[in-house]
């Protein structure tokens, strides 16, 4: 596994199992937190995807034990990350990379174990597919729990993908959600049992990495006029940063941390109970 | 509980559980039906949650046995109805309901136990999210088995939350379907077992009415990019009112009063078998 | 059962059960591949729905054992399909019958038995309705897998139906889906038991064939709001075409042929496993 951005640890690792298969592989221990760091390095991941002519197949997974991706890293700067220059799409360098991620002609696989929260989610949304660990993964839009908004595009993405109704309960009831709730609700394609996870997206991305890329390419072209809008994605951003300076937003933090929050304890693992105690 | 228009029994009462958490509850027995009474109350429901600071969730539910909330009152003047001014939207005033309630900076939550024919479905799908007894909660769009044309919006958003080929079985069946089918469906967001529905929802809705109103707002103000326009719902009132003057609805109708509609007995009971049984 | 159109063969036999009630048979034995001539005769049928005032609903099935209606006939010479007129859309008449039956002012429902792939996955999302046999039916989009772009719609219409996840899945996978999971991913409206499938839609098509046929028109040309732009299927045909005139698909056909594509035996019966074997 090799850094992206070889000046430093390598947060996200790219390995190519071929040239047509390569994995992406989440790694800031303990918590998988996203830090401004991470998000350069997703941006280094998404030029090379693009740029190169042989890749078909791309798996997003973790090497962290219990977290596939986790929230913001909000013991960061923002100003690390809102002075990032924006992406090619215009926008900020987290929406960017999610919507060239949606529109890369590369089939883009979620491989969830552990815990999906905030970025975690929007990462999965982004992917093509997404496949759950039955016992090991937890998906969640925590943000309105702490008076935050979402900034990475589940407003756009969710409804379309599992109605109005239950987007508006992931993202207002900020609860934690199994795998096996995700796939009833087509949040994931499937939940599988943890011991077959593994095996079954290997099997599928080495079946689609031998396909040919033009026809991946087009048919996935053809899909994404399903598309919402880019400027959504934009608009959730806003919305996100408008939150974080609100100070509902900077007391759900502060309390949350004071509880352990970043820590690998309770907190991180049972977000959603620690979120419905903090309020009111 | 209080009348929302102090001049009439109050067929839609609310109830202030705290001022963050209201409570909407739909009582016109024998088997609530919804006449222009109701509908102008429902319009104080809405102004009511509007103009109001504090409010974050709002639940609906009826304190009638057997029925959520019904199809339309057939024994009462149409042009009671279709006299009311135009709602806030421009929409006449049962669609200007909805479609205010859909965009209102609260989280809405159907509590479903008992019939949603009709009325009680387009209230379902114009709240956020909505939970449903296993055992006691039938929904329906019947209106097409009587010679009908659904008013309320169903045509424009069941699709987008079930797909064309759910949202047409429903419609042009007519049938009766189980809390059960319901979720399977994705048209309510869970069926719950009747004995923990009022325990779910209640904890529900104090959870989310702790969160900041803001980002509540603000969460759901960016899922409603996904809504259809608001035109879609004066299309489909405009056909419900075309339906209602050719002879299909106007026999079907009376087919059914025959039969012993509208009161609580076999006929409202069971609704989806005795519309296959008046046609042809 | 007569043929539709009375010179050759009848490939898409119309049947009437009633003057309300019509079926579809499929019937071109033995694997039900689509050539230039069932697309002819498809022609005919929407035709013949689009002139009649009394027909209300109309059922698609299959006269041959193990397929409802399958991949193009690549036997037959591409130049027999590109060179027919366009249909009354101004779409090639593929493309033309499936947006004319997704308009058509009648309920059509698909009964899938045995394999729907390609064209019989497509005439499925260009019904109103689907209902699967349980242990008897294979639903799938084979086309990525041979080198090929899908031409008949599933672009436009799949992700709207069961997700962009789960259509990007179908799509790129190129995998057999069985009637039950394509129930679950919302694919179909249902898979039923085999031996209750013909007894369930006969009652279903019964059943709305006698409601009224303006009722019925009005709500589905409501609900076609939710339909995707006509010009998107076009846009699927025009990259089937290219991706037939590519070496990736006329290596992938071939090597498909050598194995005993077109035979009623394991190539095309076991589809999804031999695209798996072809390529790399």
């Amino acid at each position: 596994m090799t850094a992206v951005n070889a000046a430093t640890r390598a947060q996200v690792g790219l390995t190519k199992q071929s040239p047509a298969f390569w994995r992406v592989t989440i790694d800031n221990p303990p918590v998988n937190v996203m830090g401004p760091e991470m998000v350069r390095q997703f941006q280094g991941v998404i030029n090379a995807i693009e740029a190169d002519e042989q890749v078909r197949v791309v798996v997003f997974d973790s090497a962290v034990d219990d977290y596939f991706l986790n929230h913001s890293d909000f013991m960061a700067r923002l100003e690390d990350l809102t002075s990032m220059p924006a992406g090619l799409t215009g926008l900020p360098p987290w929406p960017d990379f999610l919507v060239r991620l949606t529109r890369a002609p590369v089939a883009s696989i979620a491989l969830i174990r552990g815990r999906a929260t905030g970025n975690g989610s929007e990462l999965t949304l982004a992917c093509d597919m997404s496949f759950a660990s039955r016992e090991k993964a937890i998906i969640s839009q925590w943000e309105v729990g702490v008076g935050m908004v979402a900034g990475g595009g589940p407003m756009a993405r969710l409804p379309q993908l599992i109605g109005r109704n239950r987007a508006l309960e992931v993202l207002l009831s900020s609860e934690d959600i199994t795998g096996e709730q995700a796939e009833a609700y087509g949040y994931v394609n499937r939940a599988l049992p943890d011991g077959e996870l593994d095996a079954f997206v290997e099997a599928l991305a080495t079946r689609i990495a031998k396909f040919d890329k033009w026809a991946i390419a087009n048919t996935k072209r053809l899909v994404n006029t399903s598309l919402p809008p880019d400027v959504e994605l934009g608009a959730d951003w806003d919305a996100c940063l408008a939150s974080l300076g609100r100070p509902a937003a900077q007391n759900g933090i502060k309390a949350l941390m004071a509880r352990g929050f970043h820590k690998p304890w309770d907190v991180e693992d049972r977000l959603g109970y620690y979120l419905g105690q903090l309020a009111g």
